[in-house]
């Protein structure tokens, strides 16, 4: 007689699993090598000279290079999906996204997430869960911390309704709490002809729109490969299988592969944007399939000094990436084309080629 | 005046060219190192902590992480292929495959063959070839060692019929064997949140059933890529030019790489299993191609203890892949589904969705 | 109000931009690690024995494997792409390549490049640069030195005719000038069982030609990947959404792709060439494309002692990479097949299979 199955394969949780409070300690650590490096920047091809020469790394003050901030995130979210968002419909959104301490290669990653939030929709077909995700280092070390939100399917549409709790979440990460994962650096001996870009945070204003020009094509092998590398088992972006017959009829890629293609291409307008010190929030506006283009543009929405640092200085941005679609016209919103101001329309439609909008701190040398 | 060709490149070696008793060095020695893992990791997702994170491994005693077992395995049958197999038909199994020692980061590799059997088929145009292969790291310990047959073009067919002998090779490979490449663990540090399986080696019971529910579709890059990082050199992997007038139309996919999607889809059911230990036998049911979904489950051939040690337990799989087809109802042999007992029906067609029936034995923490 | 984008954007140096003797420090500085090899061997499946085991290297007089010499090529040649090629029509070729100095993994390549020619085209609308550029470690000694020259649009079609200069460059670089990237090798140590080939220096004698067998299919996701790890921001490699509507309707392939599986299919004839000591001249002939497969042939075009050295000796050859077309009947020049010696026909059109006619020295164990 063989035994049932289920109890030994993971289902993941459904919304009435989660309680408000319970702390979920995920499987399964990483030691984060200059391989995974090495592959990251094959499939994005990063050009921030701090993650990508040990030498200009030292000369301004670390010790080595570090790991590049998303790769950092895409490891510590792939680890919350088994137990957050194996049963998702969709991933709503981020919030209050802070990096806290470098990452070197060879450090080893885990991480932890506490429900803060849950709200059943009124179908009772679903629910949304919101964590509050915590990534710490071999030291115990918290080196990120993150909010995230997204709608989860109920097991059982009758269940009762579980408790409910809408968490307030800060709309953007203080200037004052950047900075963390960044060390002091030698400003002055940072090098802009070997970085690539003339352009210091003063150089930068709010309101300023750059297009990042370069569009990547993305393959099936290369999102499915970068995600399997963070050990994200989210089903829709492997199985074509299943989901030829699914609501795209192909696998949907990974939202962060479309963060880390249109980090890499912001380097054509912020090269010297070495660090990515916050995330305030990001949607993921409509799906990436294999074999468009992506392209992207970005908006400073603020500047900001941090206290008591010389060194550096931070940029709020907000980067639009598209799919097929060049951004010299900075698509955005249906009613809100370039040149109305930071914030305009919301609850707009977003114009159709929009795939991504992400606003997040990066901190520049000054 | 050119020189013939002939004699600088290999065509690699026919039939008739073995020799009862053949010893072969094999060529090309290889360092494995962290970007092999990483590259590993993008391609399968492999999640097994022991092998993921350098702190898991050393809680329970490893000096590090050691590299997965299937890594090692490809890595030497990659060295084999240029002198047993560049002129095979088809690779016919595998038996006695014995994980020996563990290897890690950095070591290097180097394979030797002996020949152990040889039998023309009647056709006169193919012969089988037994070899039985060792794996050496650089201080020359034994990491692996294995027996596989292979049918094997003859380069003449009028040659004589060369030395005949069918050898004896074990059905399995006894529990008091195992264990060798497995350091004595602290099971009681091996925590079972961290490794995202609560399910240890008591909780297993022959006859067990156990569907790992996902898929994995595989593009022409990644196989390609896999193979040619373990040097393995057979052509049918690599040249659409020539198989798209071959019989398939199309380049076939090595058939480790469907065993190594097989091991990290069944992280599904046997997070723990952190130890391949051997390999009894291994069948290529049918060739797999790129495009195509993998699915797996297993059956528990077996339990057993291992001799003298208290730390890990032994469990005998059957792993199943398919393609294209979801394994919920345990899809095997035409005549022969779930539910009738471990080994039913032999000689029975397979169902014509399985591409692989592998029977080996997996190690984990008691 | 928002700023114009242009000046924080990099659109890259037109022909008008470039002045004879001007010095450009390109970005970006590069580690090169352990990952990257591994991400490298993946893509290209090198078997160079001296490259692929610390043991094997060490054995000989290496303190360690060093990297491959293309990898250290496009390395350098990718950072000189955002200055001189953003606007190349074509890459013309290269001369006078000389690889200097071995590098390991852990060693950190900068580049430099001074414009020794330019010359504006009759049509007014294209120039022809011709820079010398150079690769230099951690420590400032020159790893890699080359000219080469592309056809770069101008700006502006009225803009007056820059400076005049067609530099001489060497046809071939001497003997006498390869092998100091190799340090003295113990060739009795040289395990040929091990590397792969018996033939050492010895055995190959100019005029020789050897087809290597092999072909190789390329992926959009391979060339891709391996173009983006060497931070080549190139666009026509990477943009499908741009480049349907182009010359080609399609992504082009980075002609070093082409190199580099043209040097690893050449293993099987040549595998004992460990070592790329220069290269003399190069010619994309025609452009490749996904889905095509690679083979190659080469002659041996001279054979040569190095002054002072009795461990090593070079052979000059030609390797030609076709696509769709094995080269067992050495296709070259249309009216200069097999047999006519090493430089027959120069003026004659090529085949229309080839698309790589690369004449560079390598080094064997005498």
């Amino acid at each position: 007689m063989s035994e049932p199955s289920a109890p030994k394969t993971s289902p993941g949780n459904f919304f009435e699993d989660f309680r408000l409070g319970q702390q979920i300690r995920h499987a399964t650590p990483r030691t984060i090598t200059l391989g995974d490096v090495a592959l990251y920047n094959g499939l994005f091809g990063a050009r921030f000279a701090v993650q990508s020469a040990d030498t200009f790394a030292q000369k301004i003050g670390y010790p080595r290079s570090p790991l590049d901030d998303l790769l950092v995130f895409h490891m510590v979210f792939g680890k919350t999906v088994p137990d957050i968002s194996l049963n998702a419909v969709a991933n709503l959104g981020y919030a209050d996204c802070r990096f806290l301490k470098p990452v070197y290669p060879g450090d080893t990653l885990n991480a932890v997430s506490e429900v803060i939030g849950l709200k059943e929709n009124s179908n009772h077909k679903t629910g949304i869960v919101t964590v509050r995700s915590g990534g710490f280092n071999q030291d115990g070390d918290t080196v990120l911390d993150y909010a995230r939100w997204v709608m989860v399917r109920k097991r059982d549409e009758t269940a009762p309704a579980s408790q409910e709790k809408v968490p307030e979440l800060p709309k953007s990460v203080a200037a004052s709490q950047l900075g963390a994962a960044c060390p002091p650096i030698d400003a002055g001996a940072y090098d802009t002809a070997l970085s690539g870009s003339p352009h210091r945070f003063g150089d930068y204003k709010a309101g300023e729109k750059i297009d990042h020009v370069d569009g990547v094509t993305v393959e099936e092998a290369e999102h499915a490969t970068a995600t399997r590398l963070y050990q994200n088992t989210a089903r829709i972006h492997f199985n074509q299988f299943a989901e030829s017959k699914g609501r795209f009829g192909r696998r949907l890629i990974y939202g962060g592969h479309a963060i880390s293609l249109a980090r890499a291409l912001s380097f054509n307008g912020f090269g010297n944007a070495f660090h990515v010190a916050a995330i305030n929030g990001g949607r993921h506006v409509a799906p990436l399939f294999a074999g468009l283009t992506v392209f992207a543009w970005s908006e400073v929405l603020a500047t900001a000094e941090l206290p008591g640092r010389k060194d550096v200085g931070a940029l709020r941005l907000r980067t639009i990436a598209t799919k097929d679609h060049p951004c010299a016209d900075f698509p955005y919103k249906v009613h809100a084309r370039a040149g109305r101001g930071p914030d305009p329309g919301v609850g707009d439609e977003y114009d159709p080629a929009v795939i991504l909008d992400l606003d997040y701190w990066v901190l520049l040398p000054r």
